[in-house]
């Protein structure tokens, strides 16, 4: 068959919501011999994987694996493990993956009570616990630390404390928030958490890390009816990776985790504040810059992710014209906008080994070149 | 962090269930520079792995692509998006995978009516058209092609046509039979079929091939109620990849995907028959040798898979003990039995890159020690 892939490799700097650059320790795990899905070799990286990530959702909870597919998949695990049909979940919903969270939580037959803020601002994390309180029944409430679709950080860290005297379990959606910016899944009382590999962490995409604290692990124990997906069933996932025997689910992928487990490397070594610092500083850094180029910054400052950029064009730009260029002519990727900003917006990332000055002054001066 | 696997890489022969030993062109794929999930370069490459993969799948279906999980994501896909709850399955039952079916489909909702079969033989076709008969109610009649538990091929080319003029859909299992042996998704009136990148396909897991045909498409067009998952909603995947422009759905892996085509290209390159000949050959030369070793072959001849053997131990050895030092002294992955064959039998797969007169020769050069 004639292949246009066979020959050539594209040239790309990712600074899209995602993928980002992965480390080139991450690229080079990916050359491993392959191992077999029960293998001890394999196992051990698994474990590796655990205490890494331990360190990484600054957590203890025994129950933190990488689930076989991307940050979606993660979202749906925890959903479909926690929630049974007819139960209630609060949502916090200020842009697309909190839009997501309603959907797949709807798809499994729970009831969602929806909290709301406009795209682009934070959600007042005082109006879900109110939500909570009006709905003391919510088998969960889920809320987007960081908004990949507006740039926007909600405020996580006051509300695991008001849930923690009651049943509605806490769950946030880290998928562009771990390695990024501050997490701290067991001092801010957060019961359940998932990421994506190809964000902050630096492995290319492909696992979803999670973790369960013991409230949410006893939940699922307490189930009534089984999870309605075998594929993302984290007790059974947890059977498979952790327990000794291991009990065969699927046919992980060593691949993938020598990779994200080279990245989480990287990461540790550096260290997972000094990690925030940089992603903070490079993020502050293209932000300062944007406006004298005529680009409008979507989150307001006290809530402005460093890691991901949501940005206003200049005036009567076409968003979508530009973005390809950048792409055809520099091998520049970012992402446009969802939602409330599709067609006139852009979200740029600075995540992982994208995180750099480098990658700013490489951006910037390919923009003016775009604008002259 | 102290880490056990940064420094050392592992010898692996795998001739185990799968994943099989990729093909040294799926490998380097991996390498290639990552693109993003909406990268035009990254949409044409999941463009030409649909036309490898109908090459494979005998199928010009145009609903034909790579799931971003493992084989059992793929199955639960093709359940999740052609059942709604309430829905009857046939299933043919005849060892593990089997099982998992019906295990997934129940967890979705389904009622489930089992046609059984022993563990180690083949269903009777008769047998599942019967059952159609008994329920012309149903809506799928799920069958395994190649039951990985027990080596067992089950004829699936009777069965599409008797239920080509009714309302109930054949889906099949072809998560070890695609290029291994004959699989003729249109020939054979198949409607849906799913596999995974790692057995003989020749890639490192983590992708999961489905097609869909027209009737399939027309069932999931006609649904009342949502696909229960989001992240295996087939529907959603097809205006994902193949729409255009694409609607963004997750993060699917441009380092999977490279890996697959490139697997499939050599696959390809050699002829999709000449690939089933080479498993045939390869297969056929283990079995032959087994039993003058004392190994019992479990499957009868008529039904016998080449790409994948299971086989009982010389009397009185512990099959544990033994595949463990098999590992440990010579690098080489076998898979224990499941189910039925727990503690009994071996698993020895000729998959892929490992379907070779090489493997075959170093496998019982090994056992030959280990029985010394």
């Amino acid at each position: 068959m004639e292949s246009t892939v066979a020959g050539m490799h594209e040239d790309r700097l990712l600074l899209g919501p995602g993928p980002s650059e992965p480390y080139p320790e991450a690229m080079e795990a990916l050359a491993r011999p392959v191992l077999g899905h029960l293998d001890p070799e394999y196992l051990a990286v698994i474990r590796e994987i655990r205490e890494q990530l331990q360190q990484v959702f600054r957590t203890g909870n025994e129950l933190t694996l990488p689930v076989s597919g991307t940050g979606s998949s993660g979202m749906e695990a925890c959903l479909a493990s926690l929630l049974e049909v007819g139960d209630t979940i609060i949502v916090g919903v200020n842009g697309y993956f909190g839009e997501r969270l309603c959907e797949v939580a709807r798809r499994g037959g729970a009831e969602v009570v929806r909290v709301e803020a406009p795209w682009g601002t934070p959600i007042d994390p005082a109006d879900l616990v109110a939500a909570q309180q009006a709905n003391p029944q919510a088998a969960v409430l889920a809320v987007v630390a960081a908004e990949t679709s507006t740039g926007v950080r909600n405020d996580v860290a006051p509300i695991g404390p008001a849930l923690a005297q009651t049943d509605t379990l806490l769950l946030v959606d880290a998928v562009t928030a771990l390695g990024g910016t501050q997490l701290e899944v067991d001092a801010w009382q957060i019961d359940a958490s998932y990421s994506a590999s190809q964000k902050c962490l630096g492995a290319p995409p492909g696992l979803a890390p999670v973790t369960l604290g013991p409230r949410a692990v006893a939940r699922m124990k307490a189930r009534k009816t089984p999870v309605r997906s075998f594929y993302l069933d984290l007790g059974l996932l947890h059977e498979y990776f952790l327990a000794s025997p291991p009990t065969y689910h699927h046919t992980a992928s060593s691949t993938l985790a020598y990779s994200l487990h080279a990245g989480l490397g990287r990461l540790l070594e550096e260290g997972v504040e000094q990690v925030w610092a940089r992603h903070d500083r490079i993020g502050r850094l293209l932000q300062s810059a944007l406006p004298e180029l005529g680009f409008g910054l979507i989150a307001p400052e006290s809530h402005r992710l460093p890691q991901l950029t949501a940005t206003t064009l200049p005036n009567g730009l076409d968003e979508g014209s530009l973005r390809k260029r950048l792409l055809a002519e520099y091998g520049i990727e970012v992402g446009g906008g969802l939602g409330d900003f599709a067609g006139r917006a852009w979200r740029i990332g600075l995540m992982g080994h994208a995180a750099t000055e480098r990658s700013v002054v490489t951006l910037l001066g390919a923009v003016r070149e775009l604008l002259a």
